[in-house]
């Protein structure tokens, strides 16, 4: 007897993630670099239980917090977001970040899905980060997707690598197929790359260029998952162990480029992915979207039939944590934590690391990317992934964070570091094991 | 140009439940029975609170609360929903009532998409109810899936009908898209009829027949959401004003039917979507699934892919809730309340509609379902419709909980009524003015 699962369910893998956490599992004393969870020590346990004890003190707030909401979200948690969105991005077009075009979901990883789910049919392209956030190519391997990887640089895509893939695209006839671009723009998963505003708006241009042979929009699907977890300048504070004053002063600081939705004349285009999970408490889950027509109702009318609304609970306890200022305070805490672990990990790369192995400053988000020479492979069937795992140590293969192209060769010599979840002693002595085995292969 | 969206995007239709609840808001006087929410003074505000500060107060379960959990979602709560499922039909079946087999879902609404997703391909055929849980036929309706309707009687599905549909899907060759029977198997939404476990086992061993023809497995897709909202005993207490100690008893008796999990040899065909979100708070949106394999696994994965994992705030408080007794305490209020209402909507049904019109007793869950003279429509465009909105009273057309089948016309003469958000006097009134409107019609 066959198998009476949909194209969709027989495409879909095994997620990396699961293996990691198998790994994980099995190997108990293993220090563990590759995990995307976030830091232990520093998650708001006070600043949540006093915002759910003010809602929840009282029967009127309490009801409300208890009950079904709306499909789209909470109304004064997306009129926040939209404000400060606009407040972010320094700019004024309240009907661009506007809480209409706001819808609230489980994670953005829920939007990044629902959003793929109402571009894409199975067969259909879209073009990402060379490497890119492993979990949105589950997403992409099964809707049935192809995609195109697109190389980047210091501040984001090669434009002019965007550019020869669309031409590739438009001489095949394949165009009408292509329906987005996925960018993580700011500290990315895995690079810690942060993509420049000139950039997206470059890429914004080249895509519209395409549209007439599309024969239908093309959409940028910004992915801004780490942009709160900036910490340059808190990052210098630390350096020199600066005073809460200081700290408190980069809090408010810009929080680097402005968003492609304040592209002048390209708002049609931009589909925005945020979340509250990673810069709060990743146990919350509450993520947004801003879309524009129509994909907004299309989003919105997928969201009805997954769940119809965000749970309520964790949208009147982030908002609660926003207007009470919990938020915001927590936020500086979490760029001072992760900017210090970060300082950790650096010192010990340098220390442990062999020269050859090469590695960017973080200046936000969780991660490390190091490079190791062409030559020495890092996948999970690699030697030094062995070795690794043999001296009690895990890192996310370079290899899992490129697409499926059949117009490159996947690399496979480079590997993610995190120091989001690990303790800073972990860190050191994960980064010191990682060395010695490195300085065996190098 | 045209538009970029997906088929799936383009067949999703605005969901009723968008249009009920515009229509509330434009009507700031209307009294509701159309809306599926809670009651509001009931909800649990004080045994939430308790089982987050239990969990907040120390940094230990504090953190653990606030991080990401695991995909399949917290191991000690799928254990307990593995022993209470098994206690509940009786039976000691550790392999089928296994904590191995159950995902934590965001409500039991993800479940259902998602096993829809993991078993049909646009096209695909389903059968249903007739009626059945509108939400789940805008799942049907935005996968291109085709539905067969099964009339139902008393206890359940029309077992002669559900073979002759079966028997017509054969002799047209349509067996081969056959994936799945959904039923809502506890006091269903819209009707209230609750299933037999006979005709659970009866339903399985027809679908077994057919799947030679259909060439893949043919499942069960048991809905229990009402299943713990259950007063037949509670309502008897309540109307003799039993003591607390007749209630408590009633809480602990057996909530009624066996699921289709006890049915021995085939569980490799049962899939279980349950809720702890209408049993306790509507806010919290915490469901689960026990499935069979290989969905069991396509699910688990899809799911990595939706959100990786429900939120583990709504996991813990809820785990808390259990495991302090709070939440079989508030369950038996809970039943109490819902009886009392129900009660108070069958009196004033009793008092104010015509004989014409017909209705059958709640014994659990939130609705009435009336049904009018044939003739007499109900429908948004209907006459009676229009008077009950100028009367400032709403309820849900029966029209709208019927799948699109073109093997017979859909009723348009009844009305589903809820007495779940209303308040006590506001039942009352509702139906008052909906009695009214119902002696110029019929």
């Amino acid at each position: 007897m066959k198998t009476a699962l949909s194209a969709l369910a027989r495409r879909t893998a095994e997620p990396p993630i699961s293996w990691l956490m198998a790994t994980k599992l099995a190997h108990p004393k293993l220090i563990s670099l590759a995990a995307g969870f976030t830091d232990n020590p520093s998650l708001p346990v006070r600043e949540t239980r006093d915002s759910i004890n003010d809602l929840l003190r009282s029967p009127v707030t309490g009801q409300a917090t208890l009950q079904y909401g709306t499909t789209a979200g909470e109304l004064k948690l997306r009129e926040w977001t939209a404000a400060h969105l606009q407040k972010l991005d320094g700019i004024s077009a309240p009907k661009i970040y506007s809480a209409d075009r706001v819808l609230i979901t489980h994670g953005s990883q829920q939007m990044l899905y629902m959003t793929t789910e109402a571009l894409c049919d199975a067969g259909d392209i879209v073009i990402v980060e060379d490497p890119t956030y492993f979990v949105y190519l589950g997403i992409v391997q099964s809707h049935g997707l192809c995609a195109r990887g697109v190389r980047m640089t210091a501040d984001g895509l090669d434009l002019a690598h965007l550019e020869q893939v669309l031409e590739s695209l438009k001489r095949r006839g394949e165009l009408p197929r292509l329906k987005l671009l996925y960018l993580v723009t700011y500290y990315q998963n895995p690079t810690g790359i942060t993509t420049s505003y000139a950039k997206k708006v470059a890429a914004l241009k080249l895509l519209k260029k395409y549209e007439r042979a599309a024969g239908h929009p093309i959409y940028l699907l910004e992915d801004a998952a780490y942009r709160e977890l900036n910490f340059g300048n808190v990052a210098a504070v630390y350096d020199r162990r600066g005073g809460e004053q200081e700290v408190r002063r980069s809090q408010t600081a810009a929080t680097g480029e402005k968003t492609a939705l304040a592209a002048r004349g390209f708002a049609d285009r931009v589909i925005y992915a945020g979340t509250y999970s990673k810069p709060f408490a990743t146990g919350l889950r509450v993520g947004f979207g801003i879309l524009p027509e129509p994909v907004l109702t299309a989003v919105t009318r997928i969201k009805g039939n997954h769940d119809f609304g965000t749970a309520n609970l964790l949208q009147q306890t982030l908002l609660r944590a926003i207007t009470t200022g919990r938020y915001e305070k927590h936020l500086g805490k979490l760029r001072q934590c992760y900017a210090a672990k970060a300082a950790g990990m650096r010192a010990a790369l340098q220390k442990n690391f062999p020269p050859q192995v090469q590695w960017a400053e973080a200046t936000g988000g969780l991660y490390f990317w190091a490079r190791l020479p062409r030559g020495v492979k890092t996948g999970v069937k690699s030697k030094v992934f062995k070795a690794a795992l043999a001296a009690e140590v895990l890192y996310v293969p370079g290899v899992m964070c490129y697409a499926d192209d059949a117009a490159r060769r996947k690399p496979d010599h480079e590997m993610r570091l995190s120091y989001g979840n690990a303790s800073e002693a972990d860190i050191g002595e994960g980064i010191k094991r990682l060395g010695k085995v490195l300085k065996k292969f190098v």
